[in-house]
């Protein structure tokens, strides 16, 4: 029946040559005391000034990049069976977008939390199986050793098992980056505080540009107005917030266009200052701009 | 190749038992030229400043209602072969959601402009051949008596032409109301000024409603900010203008969930105020929202 098959999220944007496909990956269901940084009572009243349900939903994309000369690139994975069954759809949408799993050749992996990285694997084997893992070293450093998982608190040990498991089948091929070009035009902005190695991607191609923010915000109707918010996921929320809050500058400041992976689908827009904090302006959705 | 194939333009969104579909019929390149009651100068900046073309596009859509117990209704068919070639995608959008022109029961029409219901006729056959067509009846009187085609400027005939020749096939099968319920649950709401029987249409199921507001507002990065801005396809642009004042003061006031044809896609949201104008906030894209 029409109305009960899920239409899938897949929206194309162009940076110069490079096609940029957002894969939607779902949503699962957030919570003000997620928030940090500001009272629940202001977290509250932005998520209604903004429209949006009192406990919100954190939406969730991952990237396709495609272009003349260049075989096809992912920035990250979605959650895959590591989420909810609302979640988990990267891989129906990157059918729509016409790309097998085999093809890709490159996953940029902007952290490891398991909402980007689930996706990499199934059933044990890598959901991509001619791909190379490009990671921070940070990164790497601070989820993959024994040792890590060891000293881990409890709480906390599913998020390195998760880490582990989804980059096991990858382990002959995991590049370690450190920052600067990753690709070609493909550039890693390391962005910490969030995780240690957390990274965005800039793909510049010609005269345009766009930065994949990623993990910067995630609750869009409270932290851009408010760039103190953070989240409890943060693994360093004092360096995390004050990421957010140079590159909110800077964004505003210099008009670069950005796609972030918990921004709403279809996820590419432009930051603007709006009173004391910032919005985000949405690009103007046509079907046929790629 | 993936990057060439054009992804269509499909949105479900819920209103109590009710699901509105957004089909996305594609864009045309409008102008500023096109702009009345304010000065090019500050529509310019208005489009400037909402991170919009100078020039602005001008995006398309028509609408399915589907439901338990309900045969599908269509508002509006898009351009149909009377646009430019990036438009007339509403029947693509309507396959993907599963629906066949024969399947539907209903077009109910908000104004008799091109790009509303040039997707009626095909070769001069009905698009929808089992449909009937619901109608103001002061649109009718406006466009299809033969006194008015003659009556018309040179400049506009083409106009009643074009409403005459998509109409032609569903001649027998015309009912015209004049406001009120036209549906079950789907109420027609009188919005005079673009065109003399301009109609939005109210969709109430349970506590749930939306206003489709259909041609109130055409060119969003303007309009909302500065309602006093008109187009030059208003037939009387005076009394659309206060129209649309009254009607963007409402929606401010009660928070009705709206829906435009003109609106960007997936063109479904909230107004709310902003300095003296107002902003559309649009709703959160959940892919299994219906």
């Amino acid at each position: 029946m029409a109305d009960t098959k899920i239409l899938p999220g897949v929206k194309r944007w162009s940076v110069g040559d490079i096609t940029l496909t957002v894969l939607n990956d779902g949503w699962f269901q957030g919570s003000l005391d997620l928030i940090t940084g500001i009272s629940k009572d202001e977290a509250g009243a932005l998520q209604r000034a903004g429209f949006r349900t009192q406990e919100p939903r954190v939406m969730l994309n991952a990237f396709l990049l495609t272009g003349p000369g260049r075989k096809p690139v992912l920035i990250d994975s979605g959650y895959g069976s590591f989420g909810p069954p609302t979640m988990g759809r990267v891989p129906a949408a990157l059918a729509v977008a016409g790309v097998a799993p085999e093809a890709i050749e490159t996953v940029l992996v902007t952290h490891c939390h398991p909402d980007h990285i689930g996706g990499l694997v199934v059933d044990g084997k890598a959901a991509y199986p001619n791909a190379e893992i490009v990671l921070h070293s940070d990164e790497a450093a601070y989820w993959l050793p024994d040792a890590a998982l060891a000293a881990a608190p409890d709480g906390a040990k599913p998020y390195f098992e998760n880490a582990r498991k989804a980059l096991a089948p990858y382990a002959a091929r995991v590049r370690e980056q450190s920052g600067g070009e990753v690709l070609p035009g493909i550039t890693a902005v390391h962005l910490p505080g969030h995780t240690p190695g957390h990274c965005g991607f800039r793909i510049v191609s010609g005269d345009k540009s766009l930065l994949v923010f990623t993990d910067v915000v995630h609750l869009p109707a409270i932290q851009f107005k408010q760039p103190e918010a953070g989240v409890g996921f943060d693994v360093d929320g004092d360096q995390a917030r004050a990421t957010r809050k140079a590159i909110l500058a800077d964004l505003a400041a210099d008009g670069t266009r950005i796609a972030g992976s918990h921004l709403e689908f279809p996820a590419v827009g432009t930051v603007s200052r709006d009173g004391d904090g910032y919005r985000f302006v949405p690009d103007l959705w046509v079907a046929d701009e790629a």
